[in-house]
């Protein structure tokens, strides 16, 4: 059986409210009540034990007794009842659970939350929350939530893990003239969660931004997929609290999900288009701007301005938030000659000067919306006599009309007093983006720039690689079957091979002849390590010999082992001897990937020991990936340029770790049973000349019980 | 012959007007209206070669034809017209010119600014500007810009490098309710900069908080020691833009003066204790917030909230703002279990729930009002039924009152609709910190406790170090004699000498039994060269032995280069061996100073080679500075932990460092011909065994004069 649709969440056509009382001021009564006022196309039926009237309807006793079947019920009623509300509304064939009452996970009793969910899975319905405050759609007119009844009707989709917040953003948004498609409270998001609710929200034509407020994420190999369709999509905006140590520590205690590393969290986002913004006004400015604009048709952003010292701190914005400044010297005094007159400067920031008039302005920006080469515009204006409050509004309003029109965004930055606010305030109104500081606009303006690269991308073609899982799932096999949750040295190097990771290279020779042949093959230095199961402790023995140079101290060195190991354990017996290539000095790196409860896959890479260590100097990615995006993770560690090459080194072989790389993230994704593997170190050599995976350590989940297929 | 006081400029008894027309519109005029309009209290001389009337007065032909004299001339003429007022205003003891004409250095005309300072000079007078909008100082109501006539009257001082953004934020500090105490516009700083009028603000009662718009910086030297002795005094934010390389660029083009390493200024202004303002906006915030609240008796933070999710957005803001949040579990509960019932919580963040009432937040906070180990508090709301606009509004300015009183500060963070809206635009008037985002709120109260930090810090004790500057100047009269700004290889071992710092021990020697002797001393292995002036490419004559290990090999080494030496370079003469410590391996450490022009004197800090070369980190400090601030920049580092020792390494002897960059600071400062100091690299032992200075590059200026004293 298929579980409902997520869509008879946000589209349906009945709604049962459990919990509704008499009394207006409790929630139940509250949520019909914002049903009532926003106009709900569907069916209502109020319930409760009780029965009698509220707000001009019967309520029901039970929801057993509605006639025909319900697509949602919101249960308000207090936790301990829940559970028997749920059972009558599986008698109605009820798909979606909104369970708005709180006392679940949240305060620790998980039992509860389990026996409802388990009993709503059986009976094919979905949970939406508990621990929430409702939820709301356009599409139908359903505000089914316990706040505001005034919700502004527009295209920004807000999903939040906290209550409190979503219900002061209804107000919020209202306010500051954001327009909302849907709200929706997850709260403990025992069954349907942000990834649930994406899927459907990517298709949904009223919804044209989607913003998210994240605590912990659950699933995230699958929120990583559904968010990498979504962006190409639509702008996805995220805003995750507990970047902090200790902020991560307070979202735990209050949600009950774990926050994570905030640094694996940040690039999985940015490597899934989600722009993540650090406050909630951040977020709502972005929102409110990328429902209005266009994408730009290229990187090119040029600043116009009035005063020098805006311009400046123009610029380092846009350093900040990665716009490209167009450059182009004689182009662009081309272009704006005639407009910096004077003191002016037609470098970018365009400087047009204190002189500048409204017939400035206009002549300015409109040179810059007929120049393709130019993709977006950041205009900026300090309070002059040159301008009255009704100039400047006339001259914001039509010039952004006409970009606007035209496909071109921009985005208006104004300092001034009484004259420039009443300015603001009209063109608030009209949703012209006007900002009051400069890092403001440029910050909206790196958005929708971001947002062009993501849906510009070329689509990703994720990493393969040639791997023999039969042979690793035979050495875990073993290894599990020892009840180890960890494979020990010969089960990792046969785990490099089963990969095609280069280890050393040898092998195990039975006399002396075979391993000079063996080494004059691998080349000097080599080593040489006792075979037997009998010898534990093979240095201690005197099975091990390193350093060996030349053929002569091979044969040498096979006769001193065999005659080392015979008079130390004289019973033991020696399967032979093991020929390895000795690891010379290179560059050491680590590669690491890890399968995790809330991220999903992930692979990790940085330079080895210090770099690591103290620097904390590493790389993240969700898995699977691109080859391009190993190569952006290379690229993205600060000691990055030691793999370049520095003081005359050579270039270290880079095309050794992107293999690498790629072939332990296939790893991990074929093989579910394997949590963690480190290489550490991998010594990488000059370019053309290789790398050598020099340690493994693997562990093993005893949980998962995926054989081998 | 004094420079007249600084205060003439605030406090004139009178200010002659030159270039006052009878048009209105014209610079001149509005400056006289603005004059008229705030009600200056001293005497008003309006001057126009033309005469005639403007404004009620009569118009002078020449300032000459004042009687008596006059304080302050403010020119707005054109350019080339300049010289000539300010020689006439040398005929009336002018002591401060404030020169709002543009066309000086700003567009390359050096040349004429240069001989209007220089005639200004000659004749005891001091130049504000040129290229400025004028200044205001409430003391006496004069408002002598062009700008805005209405100026809010209050606690904060602006002097701003931009002359269209000091005028917007004549108007944006009225919007915003901010009064001001003084506005200066230095523009092209030909003469009077930043630190002359920091020197009169730290003293000037009206003003409680000076707020600094910052382009580049000139005499650094000057401006930090006026800077730690003004923000002892009274909050000092700083707004400075050209951040970013671009922006750098920016700034430079568009005012003439040196932008410089952002990172460089960072490290000064931290030190300084300057608060850095990344935006406008921010800075504005911190001025307004600083000037209405007192300063925190301790760090502990607490915030309340009645939504977990702001609560942890808060504690994220919370790490960025550097703000300790109070953690004593046991008391949190003792204090706060009374309010956080049901689902709330009282560790910190406090969360009083979305079922808080006013009373419940009245309770709270009064709670944490009392507990004196709560020293700050910010609070959170999430617009929710429990409360209206009316009692919200009521809320917060009652219990900002009884904060305010009992000077402890607090922040409001508030989030929600119409009805929130209207109660932060009713606080707003009254000066209440309320704010529409957290992060906003946090940072205010973040700066106020930096200012606590600064103004609590211990008086600093400037590092001294007992150098042979006698030496020194030798070896650079030397140098210089023989045309060089730089230091040969032995000059700066001698300098290493003269200041005490260690290098590799060693000496000269001229006979076998005193080589051996010496190497005895030093412990082995040393290394031998030989010393001859004919010898000029020692290794290639065969005078150079490395890894000498006892006493024979010193013996034998002897003879050896001897012997290579003569054959190879049969007419030398050699005036003996050199017999040096051989530097083992160890960490190495960049230590460097240089004399900076806009700078002043810095000190740089980093480990060696990689460290510094690719991974950027370096620590910077102003010159001169204690000791606490060397332990502190050697801490800042990112690879701090190696020199603690990981991986089972010795902690290695910082001591040594300290006592080398100490060295270094006080060497450069005292022997002001050396631009430029760096050791590198020096290699840093094992705790308690010392440094060696193995290599020293040494630059000189033969501007300076100076000799030794």
């Amino acid at each position: 059986m298929n579980k409902p649709d997520i869509k008879y969440l946000f589209e349906p056509d009945s709604v049962a409210v459990i919990g509704v009382s008499q009394e207006p001021g409790k929630i139940g009564y509250k949520v019909m009540e914002n049903m009532l006022y926003t106009g709900y196309t569907g069916k209502i039926y109020p319930v409760n034990p009780k029965g009698g009237q509220a707000l001009g309807y019967d309520i029901l006793k039970s929801i057993e007794d509605v006639e025909g079947d319900v697509d949602v019920a919101v249960i308000a009623i207090p936790a301990r009842f829940v559970y028997d509300a749920v059972v009558s509304c599986s008698k109605k064939n009820v798909k979606m659970l909104a369970i708005i009452s709180s006392g679940f996970s949240e305060i620790g009793n998980l039992e509860e939350e389990q026996r409802v969910l388990n009993y709503a899975k059986a009976h094919n319905m979905r949970v939406l929350g508990p621990n929430i405050f409702g939820h709301y759609s356009s599409k139908v007119n359903l505000n089914a939530t316990f706040g505001p009844r005034d919700i502004n009707k527009g295209n920004v989709a807000i999903i939040t893990q906290s209550g409190a917040l979503g219900i002061a953003m209804i107000g919020k948004t209202a306010v500051q003239n954001i327009g909302l498609s849907s709200i929706i409270s997850v709260g403990n998001k025992t069954d349907i969660n942000e990834a649930d609710l994406l899927e459907y929200l990517i298709e949904q034509e009223e919804t044209k931004i989607i913003l998210m407020y994240v605590e912990g994420i659950q699933e995230g190999e699958r929120l990583v997929e559904v968010l990498k369709r979504a962006t190409k999509a639509k702008p996805v905006i995220v805003i995750k609290s507990g970047r902090s140590k200790r902020g991560a520590v307070a979202a735990a205690s209050h949600t009950g999900s774990l926050a994570g590393s905030d640094k694996v969290f940040d690039a999985i986002m940015k490597q899934c288009g989600v722009l993540r913004a650090e406050s909630i006004q951040e977020a709502l400015e972005w929102s409110k701007f990328l429902s209005h604009t266009s994408v730009p048709q290229g990187p090119n952003g040029i600043i116009i301005t009035n005063g020098g010292g805006v311009g400046v701190m123009a610029t380092d914005a846009c350093e900040k938030y990665d716009i490209k400044l167009y450059d182009d010297q004689e182009k662009l005094r081309e272009t704006f000659e005639s407009v910096a007159h004077g003191f002016g400067s037609t470098k970018n920031p365009v400087d047009i000067t204190g002189e500048a008039s409204k017939a400035d302005y206009v002549k300015a920006l409109k040179e810059a919306l007929v120049d393709d080469s130019i993709h977006c515009v950041m205009a900026l204006y300090c309070e002059t006599a040159m301008m009255n409050s009704q100039e400047l509004t006339e001259m914001i309003d039509e010039m952004y009309g006409q970009y606007h029109a035209a496909g071109k965004p921009i985005t208006f930055s104004v300092f001034g007093g009484e004259l420039t606010e009443s300015a603001i305030t009209a063109l608030h109104k009209k949703n012209v983006p006007v900002y009051r500081d400069v890092y403001d606009g440029v910050s909206c303006m790196g958005a929708v720039q971001t947002i062009r690269k993501i849906q510009n991308a070329t689509p990703t073609e994720y990493v393969t690689a040639d791997i023999d899982t039969d042979a690793i799932n035979k050495i875990i096999d073993q290894a599990l079957g020892d009840d180890r949750t960890f494979l020990l040295a010969e089960e990792g190097q046969g785990l490099l091979n089963a990969a095609q990771l280069t280890g050393p290279r040898g092998g195990v020779v039975q006399s002396v002849e075979s391993a000079v042949a063996l080494a004059d093959d691998i080349g000097y230095p080599v080593v040489m390590k006792v075979v037997s199961r009998d010898i534990l402790h093979k240095s201690d023995a005197g099975g091990v010999l390193l350093d060996l140079d030349n053929q002569e101290e091979v044969i040498d060195g096979y006769q001193t082992i065999i005659h080392s190991c015979k008079s130390n354990v004289p019973d033991a017996v020696i399967d032979g001897i093991e020929v390895v290539e000795q690891i010379t000095a290179g560059t050491e790196v680590i590669l690491g990937a890890r399968r995790d409860a809330n991220f999903g896959t992930t692979l990790m890479f940085g330079l080895g020991g210090i770099y690591v260590e103290v620097m904390k100097d590493v790389a993240f990615r969700a898995v699977p990936l691109s080859q391009n995006e190993i190569r952006s993770m290379i690229k993205e560690i600060r000691s990055y340029p030691l793999l370049l090459g520095v003081r005359g080194e050579a270039r270290k072989d880079i095309e050794s770790i992107i293999s690498a790389l790629e072939k332990v993230a296939v790893l991990i994704s074929l093989v579910p049973r394997i949590t963690d593997i480190e290489i550490n170190p991998m010594v990488v050599y000059e370019q053309g000349t290789g790398a050598r995976a020099v340690d493994i350590r693997v562990l093993l989940s005893d949980d998962k019980e995926d054989s081998p297929s």
